[in-house]
């Protein structure tokens, strides 16, 4: 595909070299000549003199390069585009393979794609478009909006609803039991039913292997837009807004709520019954034991303002060496006040 | 249900009002009238005034209310048991599913239910009334007591034992192969067979996803009660006590023993060949890289004493502070030396 | 069998009582009359005097023992070898269980083992001896090498390719889309379709329920003899380079290099874009932000020299008294100076 015919489809301004032929898009390290890469991140800008790529994707305020370059507003975005020119995914075949255990009452909406082995309970209602990879298993009395995506060995427990366009990674368990327990006086522990309910809203997904508990009583919620990564625990009666973002490893304890456009990096965990106000974002691992105000940037265990954790941090470097200034101050001052008592005499 | 039936069969105090009609049980934000709500949690006693509950649940000592109330010592245990008096869990029905795949030398106990597309291999036991929910995977030699509840995608592997009433959740990987590599010096590393298997005792939960690792020899161990939350890894040869609450993404290396009534909040690392002695607890994150004596309580990354480590995080905060404090001394004494040496002379 | 046949098969040296005869290897707490057992970590030698064991592998300059000893150059690898002796690893039966749903244009080699409802997706090639326990499912598009052993539940997404003897515990997901989300203006994000895929390399094992992910362009790689462990993380478009070895909970961030032989503790973390040299080793829960050199030995968050953070958090542990300290010494200071200016005057 000529450049500029891609220019034209992501809308993007075209410098130099209009009619270059691109057949892949690639990494700006691996590309090849024909290919198109990009840099979004600067991290990468120095390698762009060293590429082998026969164009490149760049924000608008990127330095000018020699090579052919197409100039978005949102580069990250246009190399998002650009794959979809290229590359199209794998869509399975439709239709209910005969290896499928559908319930006879289940409610499967047209053009569904259901698995072999793949598994629908009694009295659950499938919207138009779901696909259901082999090995999918959908607990009784769930509702999935049109257009949801469920992987091989990802389960929906029991009465969960899904919006639209959710799409749920392998192995992920949507609306296992909460971990709650009452402690009882000789110190075993008494298993309180879960019986609230996951509610994911349209146009979440998420990761391979995450874990998202249904509640006691009331909901789990996960807000419209939100991406969950692989591999993090959302505790029972939690609600994440709309438009988070929590990487790999996080983990969100019961009955806590992140308002929206929340962002955590990977391993961060967040306490239970604590609240996090609109926009916080959250560096890795850090530990998170109390509410924390809409905007606010933290790191750290326990969390603290992410500006005071590098000063902090910086500063702990320092500590066996302030120990030491210290111990010769304190020489100097025991010393300096016996001098200062007994030097003037002795003059 | 009447209040004053409730609070018969959940053995409470009824306080006013005997005759309110309850419908539900709810949390205290969520409450509608005709709901009961429950408050446990100190933090929560701010939105008992607000609340639109018909009635509530407290402990003996919570202040007095407006609201209809149940009072009982054990609060949360209380909430657990209404629930069981509003809900009902779904039970599978009874049977074998012909799309299940049981060997002919398996012996299935009473009242068995084994969903479509579970697998129960050569020479297993399965005890009375066992639930296998779809796709239930059960290794050869397997021993399952009781009302053993195996969900969907959970994996027993060979040879493992569980005992009576145990629940495992989505997922959960028991008696995956433990992490045993015998370095080679060429930098390559050879597998060492694990050819132990793991024990879990009765009434223990497993939660989504976790993974309990076989021993090479011997057995690792899940002691009776205890409490295994989502995502959590038991490493091999590793011991947990009775009546443990090991909440999730929490990490136990190999060859560790935790003693009875251990608790640990969420991430919690653990590393291998160590011993926790009774009843200690760790609260999250905490990384713990030695033995830690019966009762302690324990934070930080190193472990050490809650009290310690909230000092020293708190202190940590200062040292910006502390730095700027000891570069002025030593200016001051450095001065004030020279000061202290010819101040005098002067006057 | 004779421990001199033992010591000869292991190519060890026995010391005295060649002709005792072992029935079993076991761990040294749990070891019997009849147990041949070993001690590699020196944390265990002190247990050797208590031992019921009839004959133990030990290192060549570990102590003398009474106990009957085979002495080995690498003691964990000869315990390795000596399980072997007395355990065989159940072996699936071979052939295409008639419950497995294999694509008709899928080539499998010879001696393959699938087991009840696997499934094989079109146009794989699968070598020979390849084991797929039941409900392993592989998409379409895959290569598995020779010899490639994938339990129940685990699940190998389009394209990806293994080579040969590679292991996958029950529930790892290779191949699941990697977490890229391009941020648009109104908050929301773009789903950035995940074109690349993963590249196995030969003996790598790979944990429970980990999950290694797809690369958006370009291949996810884990070197060549690689052992990566249960609930690990690895992000799109990573390289772990050979025989690296990766604990438990352990993530890596998209775009992130490791060189050969790195090796991380439970739990460590690493950022994105980052560059870490060969043999470079992180102790458990340790925060990696950025780039580490070849050979060193990290620990902390953020993740500093091992020794650098042992001295400083041991530092932290006098900080509240050194803030007391100093406080003390300000006064003395201001008294000191007060002093210094007055007491002359005053005698």
């Amino acid at each position: 595909m000529k450049l500029s015919e891609i220019a034209r489809r992501l809308q993007c301004r075209v410098v130099s070299h209009e009619d270059v032929d691109i057949v892949r898009v690639a990494g700006i390290e691996e590309a090849c000549p024909g290919d198109l890469t990009f840099v979004s991140n600067r991290k990468y800008v120095k390698h762009i003199k060293d590429t082998r790529a026969s164009a490149i994707i760049l924000g608008e305020k990127m330095p000018e390069v020699s090579l052919p370059s197409l100039r978005s507003s949102n580069p990250y975005l246009a190399f998002a585009r650009a794959l979809e020119l290229f590359y199209q995914p794998q869509v399975p075949e439709q239709g209910i393979h005969p290896a499928a255990a559908v319930a006879s009452d289940a409610a499967i909406g047209p053009n569904a794609s259901i698995g072999p082995f793949a598994v629908v309970g009694a009295g659950c209602r499938l919207g138009a478009n779901v696909v259901l990879h082999p090995h999918a298993v959908i607990y009784p009395g769930v509702v999935l909006g049109e257009n949801v995506v469920v992987h091989s060995h990802a389960v929906i427990r029991e009465s969960c609803v899904l919006g639209n366009r959710v799409i749920i990674q392998n192995g992920a368990v949507i609306g296992g039991d909460g971990f709650g327990f009452a402690p009882r006086e000789d110190g075993s522990y008494y298993k309180i039913m879960q019986a609230g309910s996951v509610i994911i809203e349209d146009d979440v997904e998420i990761g391979a292997n995450a874990a998202i508990d249904r509640a006691a009583v009331g909901n789990t919620v996960i807000g419209r837009g939100s991406k969950i990564d692989n591999l993090v625990q959302i505790g029972h009666g939690s609600r994440v807004g709309e438009n988070c973002v929590l990487a790999a490893q996080t983990g969100l304890a019961g009955s806590s709520r992140l308002g929206r456009g929340v962002r955590a990096g990977g391993q961060v965990g967040f306490a239970g019954h604590l609240e996090v106000g609109d926009g916080a974002t959250f560096t890795a691992q850090t530990g998170v034991p109390h509410d924390v105000p809409a905007g606010a940037l933290m790191s750290g265990y326990p969390a603290v303002e992410n500006s005071t954790w590098l000063r902090c941090s910086a500063a702990i470097l320092k500590l066996p060496d302030l120990i030491r200034k210290v111990r010769e101050l304190e020489k100097a001052v025991a010393g300096g006040r016996t001098g200062g008592d007994t030097r003037p005499e002795k003059t």
